[in-house]
């Protein structure tokens, strides 16, 4: 039996190592009775892309503290793990996988499968922008999803720290823009963030409006509302080459021009599934496999990860959520559902994770926060932001409550603001929203667990969570802001 | 239409405030329409006991500000507040409480009531040895319960900090014992702790054992199995009187004499019911009332607050369980209903706080912390333990995790332990125990909220939390700890 699994990160390594454990629990042999390759395109496995800004701002010593586990760690565990070697075609009637390309360097391998494993993981989107006359990315421009693009951005920011100015723009107002804003903030820079639509936007309005402020407190110059119409490049005098050159400004859609020494793209990610496309999968709106609970796409073929929609739990309805966490619990989920297949090809019991059968979708949880230029800002939401829950035929009501994450006398209470959303008439939680100090952001976990178990705001406002002065005000702010909308409806 | 309030502290002024809320809101005129009466045998109202430790370890600046309300802005609130009037009689069927003492200080005074809540909260429990031979405290030794209590410790501290040797010796390994023993040291004493029976025994012995190296590695003396016997006194040259005398060394059971300047007595508290006990109200096997989820004890008779026993969540037991988290959402019920009653005297609709009809019941949910003598501590608890789950009936199964708050290669990551416990038929979550670093505590949250709906741990495991690298681990420590045990079943 042969497990093939593209693509040597989070999801396909959890699904990939699962996967073994499962038959050696079951009495075989990795690489005699089963045999885990796993094809990846890169020379790195298992790393950290959520790492990568905290490196970039030197928070992290070293792009090794970023992987999880060497490509020898994982050999040595069991895995065939080949590396530089993309996969470059899937025939599901056949169960093959092509991986390389005639006559360049990577060797073209045919290779059958008994299961298959899609852990493709996703595109930074590159706009066109980016790209010189030669169609290769303007130095000076690097987005953040690999550790190549780490090394870049360290080694722009590097260079560009000898000079007098210091300036960066930052493409892209989501999670990572703010970390990268973070990131260059630390590290000295001016910084402008532009944002196409409005920073944090899987944030209610009134809730990113707070963390706009938060960043101009901070000194970074954020504009909303903006498209990147083009680049400006000037020699380089320390290019590689004669008459080399560097970007030098960003020209907005709306005519002004930026002076700066480093561009960060910073404008999302797309499931890269054109592979599994190419072979006949199904892939969603939003262009990601869509995977069932146990990561199933097709007769043994398993998808998990970035590449992949994820049902959102409230709604029903397909989501692209490129996250780590959700990457390594369904690549888990995979790796025991093809750990079955494979000792045991007709199994009938499906994964346990996320309560009931396997992968019990996701929520829209998310964290981060902007701690620089003397702020210390957390951002989180989970759920649905008005806009969706309205668009999901909620009846929303919602409320914005301010507080502090402990008791006002101690010196640890910093400010939180707390947006909580609920249907008036089912009085159903549907989604909160925090900005907050120290402390704030992991509070959304409560609320996460009140969405997964589909409470009410009755429920939130008056479970039983964690009160000491250190820690929350009496009546925690969670709580406060739930109690205050329910008492509206 | 009169309420009668009895406690003047949270769970009697959430009720009190609520119900004026309420009156107000019907269009009653308090003062003519309806009269809110409280009485309160202090000069103190509506202050956070909790916040008595960080007073007394210098956190905080002022006992003031200690207080949420005054007692002159409850009476601009419209309540009718009497301070140093203790209730001392109820009469059900005359709907009747007395005040005060003949020939006493405190007028004696009956007052009519339409409702009556009981609000009249805890007392510290004072063992026969801290007591001298006049029946009076041994000065030196105090509880921490009243705001008079951390004046009489700060006053102690002060002193002691004139001499040479600062020793101080904690009664009681519970909450308020680690939190003195913190501001002990924080405030320069060579502190011992003494614990009945464990430290932290609400905690499993695994867990607590964790606390108890943390105590230990910040110079504290733990000494757990241990009974006081008797106290030594010496003479006390800045004693008030001639002849006086202090506390001079603690006497254990087992013969040890451990010489002290101070002694901190937070041996746990009862609640404070014999006025009820006496008008023929029912109280519990911890010696509290018993009220419904809207805090009713009795026809037009309600409580609230640390004089209560509250129903657990999860078993459906009653439980002493004296924390002003549960005062303050109780009180805020009974306030509501009270202020139903008022207005309209045969209510129908219960309250909602806490999904359906009312008070939800309480989960053993708790955080405290140590940080003192180069360590940082923070213990949280939600759930049952082992001890309780077994005694309920459960088939308990549990397991420890070490993990960390953090990605391992952030600098904000601290090491973080996590005890699920779940029931090995059902798979149902049964409890989770924390003891860890910065940022471990409040993670206890979304463990309670997992609780408060009854979800297994392949919820807790699943579910959709926050994750970011300065924030958590890609599985983050509490869902990797419920996939382990998840794992054994």
């Amino acid at each position: 039996m042969r497990l093939v699994v593209i693509g040597g990160d989070a999801a396909g390594m959890s699904a990939a190592h699962t996967a073994l454990r499962a038959a050696r629990a079951a009495g075989l042999t990795p690489g005699e009775d089963v045999e885990v390759v796993v094809l990846e395109m890169t020379e790195h496995t298992s790393y950290s892309a959520c790492g990568l800004p905290y490196w970039i701002a030197d928070d992290v010593a070293s792009s090794d503290d970023l992987v999880a586990r060497t490509p020898g760690q994982h050999r040595e565990m069991g895995v065939d793990l080949r590396l530089f070697a993309p996969a470059t075609a899937i025939d599901l009637d056949k169960r093959t996988v092509t991986s390389g390309f005639e006559g360049e360097g990577s060797p073209l391998t045919e290779l059958a499968y008994d299961a298959l494993v899609l852990a493709t993981g996703a595109e930074p989107r590159s706009p066109a922008w980016a790209l010189g006359e030669d169609g290769d990315r303007i130095t000076g421009v690097s987005s953040v999803k690999t550790i190549d693009d780490g090394h870049v951005v360290r080694h722009l920011v590097g260079r560009v720290g000898a000079e007098a100015a210091r300036r960066a723009v930052v493409v892209g107002g989501g999670y990572i823009g703010i970390e990268m804003a973070e990131a260059m903030v630390e590290r000295g820079f001016e910084t402008t963030l532009l944002a196409r639509s409005r920073v944090m936007k899987s944030l209610d309005p009134d809730m990113s409006a707070r963390v706009v402020d938060g960043l101009r407190a901070a000194g970074v110059e954020v504009r909303e509302g903006v498209d990147v119409a083009a680049l400006e490049q000037a020699p380089d005098p320390a290019g590689f080459s004669v008459g080399a050159t560097r970007v030098s400004a960003v020209v907005t859609a709306d005519g002004d021009t930026l002076p700066t020494d480093l561009v960060v793209v910073a404008a999302g990610v797309a499931p890269r599934t054109e592979l599994g496309a190419a072979a006949g999968l199904p892939v969603g709106a939003a262009g990601g496999y869509l995977p069932d609970s146990n990561g199933r796409v097709a007769p043994r073929v398993w998808a998990a990860g970035d590449c992949c929609e994820y049902v959102h739990r409230m709604t029903g309805e397909r989501v692209a959520a490129a996250l780590g966490t959700h990457a390594n619990k369904l690549g888990r989920l995979v790796g025991d559902d093809v750990g079955r297949f494979l000792t045991s090809p007709d199994p009938a019991s499906p994964g346990r994770l996320g309560g009931s059968g396997g992968f019990g979708g996701v929520l829209g949880t998310a964290i981060t926060r902007f701690v620089a230029g003397g702020q210390h800002l957390e951002i989180a939401r989970t759920g649905l932001s008005t806009q969706e829950a309205t668009a999901a035929g909620f009846d929303v009501t919602a409320l914005v409550t301010e507080g502090t994450t402990a008791s006002g006398y101690m010196p640890e209470a910093t400010p939180i603001a707390t947006k909580v959303l609920a249907d008036r008439s089912s009085r159903r939680l549907l989604g909160v929203q925090i900005v907050g100090g120290v402390a704030a952001g992991k509070r959304i976990d409560a609320a996460a667990a009140a969405l997964w178990g589909s409470m009410s705001i009755d429920d939130l406002a008056g479970m039983d969570l964690a009160y000491a002065p250190p820690f929350a005000t009496v009546w925690d702010a969670l709580q406060i802001a739930a109690r205050r909308l329910a008492e509206r409806l």
